[in-house]
């Protein structure tokens, strides 16, 4: 005997809620039970008519502006949560989805590491999660995989750690206008300078969570963490699709993070996010180099791709979650996070 | 309050147990309460005087014949079990161990996924650890870590997987006088061929091992599988500390594997070993190229050395081991391995 079908909720729709219920629609064993978001153009229309796919369910999926009739009536098994990038946004949605006895994947970037910044919601997610016996992930390309998850798997054939330097230098060419304005591209310095004072400049979120997730992880504590911000201005005109940036102004944000650990491991983290990096020379790509017994030199290269990889992990790990033991969990509580390319049935515990 | 200190206790004193001793003693919050191994010359003597390290117990650790009464009278939390390369061989042993309701962690690279050889085998180990209430881990750095599980980990960003090719450039140099023997290092070709087709040569086992544990982990099967080995003709002279190969005779084994699964998908493994491959060009190197969504081209130069990359994933391993369910598990099973570099104690569940 077959299972049922694995019920999958998307609470927003927009780039990242969309490519999950695109990726999602290919694979086997899925039934995408309802989607929310509060775009008026989007309310009542068919996902299936917005993607231009084809609806291979016996139902439609017509976007709802208010969650609550998919949670309480459709009983999803996992709400996929693509509205935010910090915790305290975030918390309310997942109250909500918890109290509803539903698991959920967030994308906020601050939910890949909760405690890290948000330790007192972190615990109080924790109990609701427990009490309701739903489980809570955050996760993503990065924070949740490329600058963290990836350096703890790979200290796992290490005797001893020593300093850590995580490096992504990634393209910000396929991101959309909003991605453009949040990051400062096309800006003279003095009004990228300005923005950042005014805190209008939101860079990377995901510092912080990564560092402690390593920390945590190795079993050791985060006794200093600092980052900074910087404009990466461009020597030649940079176009994108979404952005440009004449030569003398900025094409980007160069974030960089330091801390140290209670043994004194140093964490580096260095992450320059521009568009068109080729065009003068800069090529994309995941390093992780850790000092220690042995020596890690591990690079991926050109990068892994913030929205695919984003998308990927979190449809990916809908398993996991489903089978996880109750609680607000990080990607250091989980099995491996692996692609699903079977049926995902088989990938859920009988238990 | 304090937990007590992790019990460990080591079945084989070779190269491989010896190394987990060493690393145990330089960590916080284990106790080496007994070791066993057959070798004379070693039995009623000290670890710490083999390994002229100072004791840091309160007691001293006497290497015993027989592991009996280590595992009756001191009840390690973990045994680690570094005897063989087969599942066979290794199975008494184990059985032994998890009668005795102790957890046990194998070096034996078929128990890496020993499901992929010994199905029957592997359900009596799981009925067997479940009665007992203990894990069975088998693990190392290949099978173990760079040849599936790591690949495994980095597909969690991919909405789709194509064909895999893993490779692993590794240096012989550091290995003792056995893996030059089994590894045919110093043989004239004859010789070599002589062998090869009386099963001497044992090359590299794990091929198998490592494409069940992906494919397994993919939500596929494999529906092909099939190695070849073949001997690495030096064009000049190599010496390592225990290997010769002069020009014109073997310096390793070329070992290669080839898969299909369920979906088409292939994975293709190379892992040529040999003594000095760079006084003939070639750099040591781990390699993960997948062809998908994105693409995947992992590379970890140079490779990670086989002894100690083994040693450290047994000994992380543990707190894992101790706070998983019971039952046969493997590396896709449990949480994400990582270094232990605080108290080992504060990563073992309190419940």
């Amino acid at each position: 005997m077959k299972r049922r079908l694995v019920k999958v909720a998307i609470w927003g729709f927009g780039a990242m809620g969309s490519g999950m219920a695109k990726m999602i629609l290919k694979k086997e064993g899925f039934d995408i039970v309802g989607v929310s978001d509060l775009y008026d153009g989007y309310v009542g229309k068919s996902i299936f008519e917005i993607l231009s796919l084809e609806n291979p369910f016996e139902h439609d999926v017509l976007i709802e502006k208010n969650i609550e009739r998919i949670l309480k009536e459709e009983k999803p098994d996992v709400v996929l949560l693509a509205t935010d990038s910090f915790t305290r946004k975030a918390y309310e949605k997942i109250k909500f989805i918890i109290e509803n006895k539903c698991n959920v994947i967030s994308t906020a970037e601050e939910m890949a590491y909760p405690y890290a910044k948000e330790p007192d919601l972190s615990k109080e997610m924790n109990r609701l999660a427990k009490e309701n016996g739903v489980t809570i992930l955050g996760t993503g390309v990065n924070p949740g995989m490329m600058m963290d998850l990836l350096a703890v798997c790979i200290s796992g054939v290490m005797e001893n750690v020593e300093d850590m330097k995580i490096s992504r230098v990634n393209s910000l060419s396929p991101f959309g206008p909003t991605v453009m304005e949040e990051q400062g591209v096309g800006l003279s310095l003095k009004e990228f300078n300005d923005k950042l004072k005014n805190d209008e400049i939101s860079g990377h979120v995901g510092f912080i969570e990564s560092t402690y997730m390593i920390a945590k992880a190795l079993g050791l504590e985060v006794t200093d963490f600092e980052q900074s911000m910087s404009p990466i201005v461009t020597n030649v005109d940079r176009k994108s699709p979404y952005g440009f940036a004449k030569a003398g102004d900025v094409a980007g944000v160069d974030m960089r993070s330091f801390a140290k650990l209670s043994n004194n491991t140093k964490i580096d983290m260095v992450h320059p996010q521009q568009i068109e990096p080729e065009m003068e020379g800069t090529h994309t790509g995941d390093y992780i180099k850790i000092k220690g017994t042995p020596e890690i030199n591990l690079s991926n290269v050109p990068e892994v791709e913030g929205g695919i990889g984003t998308i990927a992990i979190c449809v990916n790990m809908i398993p996991h979650v489903i089978n996880s033991k109750p609680g607000l969990k990080t990607m250091i509580d989980l099995p491996v996070p692996r692609a699903i390319m079977g049926d995902v049935r088989n990938l859920i515990d009988e238990e």
